[in-house]
Parts: C-alpha cells; structure tokens; sequence
C-alpha cells in the first residue's frame, strides 16, 4: 500500500527534513518509528527537505510498504514511537502513482518576524526579531514584485543543485497581528517550488526593500541579473514554516 | 535605587517564578545574572509566582540596589547573563514605596486552548489540546459567569494558603482565532489576583460547562458551597501565561 502521511514538527533540534551522516533529522526519527512500530525499513519521501531549524504544519510525506494496517491508523501507529516534535496529524491511501515529492503542485511557507529592541523569549522560537517594521502599505507593494514567474537566481544559495532557478510564485501575502502585545507579520508565500534559502532571502529583501534601505529599482535589477550581491541577507530559519503542500 | 524590571520568559523548563532547593526557578536566574552581572547579592521581588511551567510575556519584578547603573540599562546589563527562555523587556526607576508584589492592582493571563484529535508538535509547547472547542455563544455565556466578585474557592488547589478566597474578576474575554490551520482559543483572564491554580481550573470548568458535561446550575452551585469536587480538572501549566500586571 502507498500511504501517505501529513506531518507537523518543530524543526528547533533537527538537522532538516533529510537523513544526515552525524546529525538527526526528521526523516531518520519518522523511518525508525515505522522501524520499530511495524518491524520494516523503509525510506520516506517528503514533498521537500526542510532546512535545519525550519518548522512544518503540513509536510506530507511518502512511503511504500506490503501491511495491513489502514492508513488512517498510521497516525496512531507511529506517534508512540515520534517525540512529542514530531507528530503525525493525518494518514490516508495514495492513489496510483502518487509521488509526495514529484506530484506537489504548489507549496505554502510563512515567515514570522516581529518587532523589538530585544529577543522576546516567547516569539523567538518560531519568529525572528527585527527592530522595526516596515509601514504595510511598503510592504504590500513590494510583495507584488515578487509575484509571478521570474528567474530567482539571487534568492538562492550557493550551492543549489536546481537545473532552472525559474519559479512562479503565485502570492505573497503580508499578514500583521500582535502577540504578547507586540506587533508580529506573517509573510505567506505560495509556490510551485522554491531553491535552496529561496523564501528566507525573499523575506530578508522584501523587509529590506519595504524599509527603505534598498530600491525598488534594485530588487528588479537583482531578478534581471541573477546577482546575489544585490539582495539582502538571508533571515534565519527558526521563523520558517512549511504550512501546506497542494497536489 | 528601585530598580523595576518588565520580563518574559518560557517557563517551560522551570519550577516556576520562585526560589526552590531542589529545581530551576526563574527568579534563581535573574538573581544570579544580578551577581555575576553587578556582583550585589539581591533578593528580586515578583508580582506574584507563577507555577512550573507557566509563562510569562509581562511579569513586573523589582529588587533594591546601591547602584549608579540607569534602570534603562538594566535589561542589556542582565539579558547577556541569562538564558533565552528569560529575557528582560524593560527596566525602569520604581516610586518610592512601590512593590510589585503588593502594588499590582490587576493582572491577565491568557489561557490557550486547540482542538484536535492529536498533538500539534507546534501548539503543544504554548496550549493545551482540546478534542473539541465548544460554541463561541456558549463559551460567551458562561465566560459571563466567572466575572464580578467572587467566592473562588472551589477553583483553588488545596494547600493554598490564602486569607480569602474571595476575588474580583473584572473580564474573561474568548477570543477565537486560527493557527497552522488549526482552531485556538485564547481565553484572557483580568482580575484583582487569583488563587494558587484559579485560572487553570476556571478554564477547565468553563470549557466543561460551555461543552455541556456540567450544567450553569453546577457551576453556581460550586460559587455557592466551594466544593471543589463540583467543577472541573485543572488544565495544564504550559497553555497558562501571564501577559500582563497594571499597577
């Protein structure tokens, strides 16, 4: 049977989504679990690696394995032998041919910032703290610019295996609210797919530009030339969320 | 000088606010950043404790010190000192006679409530799953219940050393919202001062009542007599944070 899993996990103490050599990941708690729970080895594929430190509400996952057990069941199953970072919310069959990674079609991350002179020891564990926001209506208009396909060769680190660094991002949506009394925004940002770092620099030069300390002119010079120079810091990963992925 | 500090912190690896032989305490960790830090052996003053594992986003604490250090400095002169899961926000110069254990005039927590079928690795280090969240007009209405002058016995844990157990409850607001796709629950709690475990135990009873396992009668009943065995389990710590103290 293909069974297919919806995971959430707070990524604070892995390495990423993917099995490392000298280092624990998600991928290698979740294999072990159904090691353990179902007595096979199996290798699951996820829609995507997650970097070290990113979180996840709705990664989903894959993997093949000759069992009774009814994938609504696997939940139950597995998050016995999961620590409590790890969780399995859902489990169902998957059709035919179903590839968790090569049959997503769209994918949602959001990234949380807040504002502050100072680390705020309740936010800072899914958010990254700037001293100040910029003005929403800055905001909005240059998350536009980021809308629809371009080349994001500059939001992608070094390092990237991708064969085109062409995206479409579908939207950009800025959202505000305040926790704890102090203000927080929410960048969601849908995809069909994102390079290595890609939606961490997003955020990183979408404040920047907001901000003021770079040019709108200079954001389209970065997806005209491809430069990485030209784009700002990439944020941390702590304040990264893969909330869904569409198939 | 009376210095005033403005603190948040994660309690979720501590005995809580105060002082104990055995275990971590918040208040142990700000003392000993006030040592290393300023080398002055104070004893530091909270609006209250806080039991093991309850956060707080705006905790007030004041300690006395011969010191030329500007109150405003306080917080980068200490923050250095302590672990992230304790960060001072604010500091500033107390009136004289100010104490911010008997000033505090009013204080809200904020309970925090999911509803799901499973753990959500990222709701479950700040709130408390709930299999099913009750209506909003019936958490309203009973929510109503709580307010005004109270005899709040039957909320208190035994071994409470209180005076009274009279209390004044000045609001309990419900506040829906979604997170990570997911329906919470803010329940925020303003009152005079509470009893060792009141919120934790109001929150469980209003839950119970709005859901229907214990009627309006039940709870009036409990308000009348005190009993304790009449209202409902104490939530846990972890979903509990206090926002807020004025003075």
């Amino acid at each position: 049977m293909l069974y297919v899993l919806k995971i959430a996990y707070d990524g604070t103490e892995y390495a990423g989504w993917q099995r490392q050599k000298n280092a624990f990941s998600v991928q290698q708690c979740l294999e072990e679990a159904v090691l353990t729970a179902l007595h096979i080895d199996v290798r699951i594929t996820a829609s995507g690696r997650t970097d070290a430190g990113v979180h996840a509400a709705g990664q989903i996952c894959h993997f093949n394995a000759e069992l009774t057990v009814p994938a609504e069941r696997m939940p139950d199953c597995l998050n016995v032998y999961l620590p409590p970072s790890i969780r399995i919310l859902e489990g169902w069959e998957g059709a035919d041919g179903f590839d968790a990674c090569r049959s997503a079609k769209r994918k949602t991350y959001r990234y949380t910032v807040y504002e502050g002179n100072r680390e705020h020891s309740l936010l800072e564990r899914y958010a990254t703290r700037v001293e100040k926001l910029p003005p929403m209506e800055a905001l909005q208009e240059v998350a536009r610019l980021f809308e629809g396909e371009h080349d994001f060769k500059a939001f992608c680190a070094s390092g990237s295996s991708a064969k085109t660094t062409v995206r479409t991002v579908y939207s950009v949506q800025v959202c505000p609210r305040i926790e704890y009394g102090v203000r927080v925004l929410d960048v969601f940002v849908c995809g069909n797919g994102f390079l290595y770092n890609m939606v961490r620099t997003m955020v990183g030069e979408l404040l920047d530009v907001a901000s003021g300390k770079r040019s709108l002119e200079s954001l389209q010079e970065a997806f005209a030339t491809g430069a990485r120079h030209l784009v700002g810091k990439t944020f941390a990963a702590k304040g990264l969320t893969l909330m869904s992925v569409e198939y």
